[in-house]
């Protein structure tokens, strides 16, 4: 019995990785398409997230059956519950990803000194994803708060992106719909980063039993 | 075995009716909280998306029972897969309502001149979304196609929308937050229309069997 939950464990976190990986390169798709204005690319990050949208029912299957053949308990119980948590905020992340894309389809933005930071917080959040899924699978606490901690990178580059548009559009308002649109895109970074810190949190759930938001004190 | 694929029709209408009153009634809060700045409301229209969420989740259950259990053919085929693609834009509504209820908690944002269109906005696609299920259940081509073209109604608010907010910040920049935080909303508002939108064209495929956006030709 014990064995085979490992086993289903372990693919669990296979399949995890590979959802993360389709998050991951959803945001440098979406981010690449707007940095070149690359709409075929920017296609490509919208399609995917009909296979992370896939990837989140089978894995939720998965979960679903291990607990209801497998019964854990404690810590076991925690991880595959975290588990169930963490793809709805991985799918959101998709969503977002898809959300930039869409903008640069629409809203065709030319490259500009603007996009800087922007790809500094795809680069950023990309991290973090990449950093809160491992937490998981490595079972790693410290990773785990310092995916938390760096959400404040994103935001203080989203507060910076904000400042600089808004100087922008102050200075000069025909920028406007351009520094709107990267505004726009900006905040679903902020949110990709916000997300990533919700898994992050539920890998510490997962190691300790308490959740910083009070879940299961 | 017809009669019970009937019944079991009703049923799914019915909790189609109910998940889109539930997208309602979050899309309602979100507005009325932002322009009363009424934080528990907020959190009210906040904790809705997880109802929806459940809803999604029972509603798709009862959809593929319906596929397995009925296998069924022609135009059932259409509303039950219809249903299925329905459940998904509802549930993305329920999430630009929190999205809303997020920034309105964040921002504590004050009553003013300019969220008035934003008042509109939430107007329009409260509206479409109750057209847009109703539509479904009642099987109206004509309020499908009216809900479809009504979408024109929002895209134009957001539009005055950024213009107005693009405005008052090349004018002031102090009001550059407030005014992007309320451009950000009203973004949200433009994608559940999209959402709605979606909806409505999905109900437009169950009828006719044919997708303006080509599926199914």
């Amino acid at each position: 019995m014990r064995s085979k939950f490992d086993e289903q464990l372990e693919l669990l976190k296979t399949r995890l990785i590979r959802m993360g990986a389709l998050c991951e390169e959803a945001i440098a798709n979406a981010v690449k398409a707007l940095l070149n204005n690359d709409l075929a690319l920017a296609k490509k990050a919208l399609e995917a997230d009909v296979e992370i949208d896939q990837q989140e029912r089978e894995i939720e299957g998965l979960c679903l059956k291990l607990l209801l053949q497998q019964q854990p308990v404690a810590r076991d119980l925690r991880q595959i519950s975290s588990a169930l948590k963490m793809i709805t905020d991985l799918e959101r992340i998709g969503d977002q990803a898809g959300d930039i894309a869409e903008i640069t389809i629409q809203a065709k933005i030319e490259a500009a000194p603007e996009t800087k930071p922007i790809a500094a917080m795809a680069e950023a959040t990309i991290k973090m994803v990449t950093g809160s899924i491992d937490a998981f699978v490595r079972q790693d606490l410290e990773l785990a708060k310092a995916v938390i901690e760096y959400d404040d990178v994103v935001d203080e580059l989203f507060i910076q992106v904000k400042k600089d548009l808004i100087r922008l559009i102050n200075k000069d308002a025909k920028s406007g719909e351009f520094a709107i649109d990267l505004i726009m895109i900006a905040k679903y970074f902020e949110r990709i980063g916000d997300h990533a810190t919700n898994i992050a949190e539920w890998v510490e759930f997962a190691i300790t039993g308490r959740h910083r938001n009070g879940v299961g004190k």
